[in-house]
């Protein structure tokens, strides 16, 4: 069923067991709205009048305007009488962050099939239980203290997690590393709202460039093909599927409780749906910031330009291993090498532009790969530390971004000189990789999507 | 041949190429041992009197005193000359930085062939040409200014690099990380001293706990194997062999020049030899921090402890891929768990404390796992994000490293809160990896070094 915009865009909040306690989740999921919501807050708790300015009220029912979102941080006992106000309410997006339920059992499922009869026949959507809920621009119902975790900024990447503690950590990790994202989903136990209902969502969001999932185990796999299938055809989804191996589904079965299933059966459904699947979540976001700054190539054929042999050799090894072409330079763009760059010049793939390296030759020799038909990408591996580099170079490399509508990717490894360097290309959407092998997984990951 | 040990401890250095240029090798050289050398520091210029305030001299033999080690910076043509005047000189060690020989063809290999009849029937052994030569903590010849290039902390890492470029750039990358050498050696076209010499003074190297390797080819295959054996008995070899696909074998060819050879035939190798190959530098120095400062495990068999049950569930994927062992806890340790922890923390093995998970939580779970005789080492995931983990957790973990023998090992990601909390477990030996697979592989890597 379609998720409700209210998700997203709610004009209105209610946070149901909001605290006065710092620590407490009902406490820090109203600080955080508190600190960046636009629209109103209402604080639902029985025993205050009000807490950090928002008024009090008794229940969801007693709140005299209309509310679009209800996040719920209650103990579980009292949530079928909460999410019944919320019905009542007709308030038609509830984010229950509260946990006690399908992933303690048997018991706990039945709790849930209580809810579900809750809000049968009922315009209220629920996203959770069990769940950290959403981090987007508007809506924040992340509890980790904000001492503890920053919040990344705005971008194009959606990213959908089953754990929610894995989530939010790898959250924490795009903020320091300036990765922005449209929104984040931690979708607990799917006892309404599931993964494949929010790939919808996804799928038709302008603000979302590429969909990222963290998942143990898919809910209904019909559907779930279904959505992702559709999805896809007009933007990458990037997956990592937990539990793959026989210690991995045992760690799932006591962990959200999912059926991992076989890795064989998951990789083929993700090669029907569309879906590109990576081995880490390193490598997901590795690849989902080349998706979502750099335009689509139209094949294989990688030019490597590098002034340290030996990272050109590493990611030659690399994009043969990932099945990458890396023609030598034709005729046209190996006569303006040879007239231009000294006789030392290795004007080859990867073109070794070697130690002495100047701006003007990391500009000649990336313009001229970037203009070549021969090639359909870009990989720049920068020393910068070599002493006859020039941190101009990373103009040029700006420019010609703009110039030219093919990938560029860079790598660039070392100390907080060349990561103010990096930051600066980042910046300016060229994404910048600490290893050979991580820059061209990217770009084979960038190859690997079709759309349609 | 044995390395003599003036390479790594000279009492008396001459710089031959003395510049007063900055940026010029011959300067930013004679910077770095002006900047840290405690002995005597002689200039060979003939074209000046004195730079950075030491003096200079027409030539080695007109320096009044003995010199251990000349470090050559002048161009290639005098090359020759310089080397007779060393030898006459009777100068036990020579780092040869200057390029423009084999790694340019036929004729610059001829080149080498005469500089090595000269030095034959001396006692001048020769490190290069085309290298970067040394970092020690006395040794200094790498010539990135050092506004660009961080060197790192004294440690007990030795690091070989074939290619002179990669390896200084890693070497900024450890400086960054704070993970500490003993030794980088850029050996360059081994034209007298190769990568065998140095495998075998590191193994005998008192400073050295672990000896790391960037290879593209390797120069006698049966010394290499004989030295390496005898090596990998008293202290682990890590190597990453570049150059072992058909594209990364075409890129050794313009880089070093070097005989790639064919992936299985190295892989063959190493392990005759005891090395133990990774597929990456991050993979190199994930597993060498390892070796660097845990004990070696008596089995494979690893305990993990995690706050967020996605990062268990990704350890157990990474261990079963990498054939370690995951056993369930044994009765005593479980009968612990059962009586200490809250019902729904999950003790298997992930033993998943859950996202509420304290620091008195993680106490039990990591030392009942340390004491017991079911596992051989523990990995410890922690979310420090999450709101009831006091950063505490760290000193526990510290003592509880001191007082057991088994490697501890930690997955820690996020954003600069946890990235404090990591850096103070790394400096009292623990080492902190961003992603659960980093942390396995790094384990499986302890799980694979038999020394006898």
């Amino acid at each position: 069923m379609a998720v409700p915009d209210e998700f997203f865009n709610p004009r209105s909040v209610a946070i149901i067991g909001a605290s006065r306690y710092k620590g407490k989740v009902g406490h820090e999921v109203l600080r955080n709205f508190v600190k960046k919501f636009k629209g109103n807050i209402f604080c639902v708790n029985p025993r205050a009048r009000s807490i950090l300015g928002k008024a009090c009220y008794a229940s969801v029912s007693s709140i005299p305007k209309p509310i679009d979102l209800a996040v719920i941080t209650t103990p579980s006992s009292i949530v079928p009488q909460v999410l019944q106000d919320c019905v009542a309410k007709k308030v038609p997006a509830v984010i229950l962050i509260t946990s006690g339920f399908g992933e303690l059992g048997e018991l706990g499922r039945k709790k849930e099939a209580e809810l579900r009869k809750i809000i049968s026949n009922s315009n209220t959507r629920v996203l959770g239980p069990n769940c950290m809920g959403m981090i987007s621009a508007v809506v924040d119902t992340n509890f980790n203290p904000e001492e503890k975790q920053k919040r990344p900024k705005a971008g194009n990447i959606a990213f959908l997690s089953q754990s929610g503690a894995v989530g939010s950590t790898i959250i924490d990790f795009l903020a320091e590393e300036g990765i922005g994202i449209s929104s984040f989903v931690s979708y607990g136990n799917q006892t309404d709202i599931d993964e494949s209902d929010f790939i919808e969502y996804f799928g038709s969001d302008k603000s979302t460039k590429v969909i990222t999932m963290y998942l143990e185990g898919v809910k209904y796999g019909q559907k779930f093909l279904h959505k992702s299938k559709s999805a896809s055809k007009v933007k990458p989804i990037l997956a990592i599927k937990a539990g793959k191996t026989s210690s991995g589904e045992k760690a799932v079965m006591s962990h959200t409780g999912a059926l991992a299933g076989s890795s064989a059966v998951y990789s083929g459904i993700f090669k029907q749906a569309g879906i590109i699947e990576v081995d880490s979540w390193e490598e997901l976001f590795d690849a989902a910031v080349a998706f979502s700054t750099q335009p689509l190539p139209k094949g294989n054929r990688l030019a490597v330009v590098t002034d340290g042999g030996g990272f050109g050799v590493l990611a030659a090894d690399a994009a043969d291993k990932l099945g990458l072409a890396l023609p030598a330079p034709p005729p046209s763009t190996l006569k303006v090498f040879r007239e231009k760059f000294p006789p030392y010049v290795a004007v080859k793939n990867p073109i070794d532009l070697t130690g002495d390296a100047d701006v003007d030759r990391y500009k000649i020799a990336i313009e001229e790969c970037l203009r070549s038909k021969e090639y359909d990408g870009v990989l720049a591996i920068t020393l910068f530390q070599l002493p006859s580099l020039d941190p101009a170079v990373a103009d040029v490399m700006i420019q010609l971004k703009k110039r030219y509508k093919k990938p560029l990717l860079v790598c660039s490894t070392g100390s907080a000189y060349t990561q103010k360097i990096a930051r600066k290309l980042e910046a300016n959407g060229i994404p910048v990789y600490p290893t050979p092998e991580r820059a061209v997984a990217a770009y084979a990951a960038l190859c690997g999507y079709k759309s349609s």
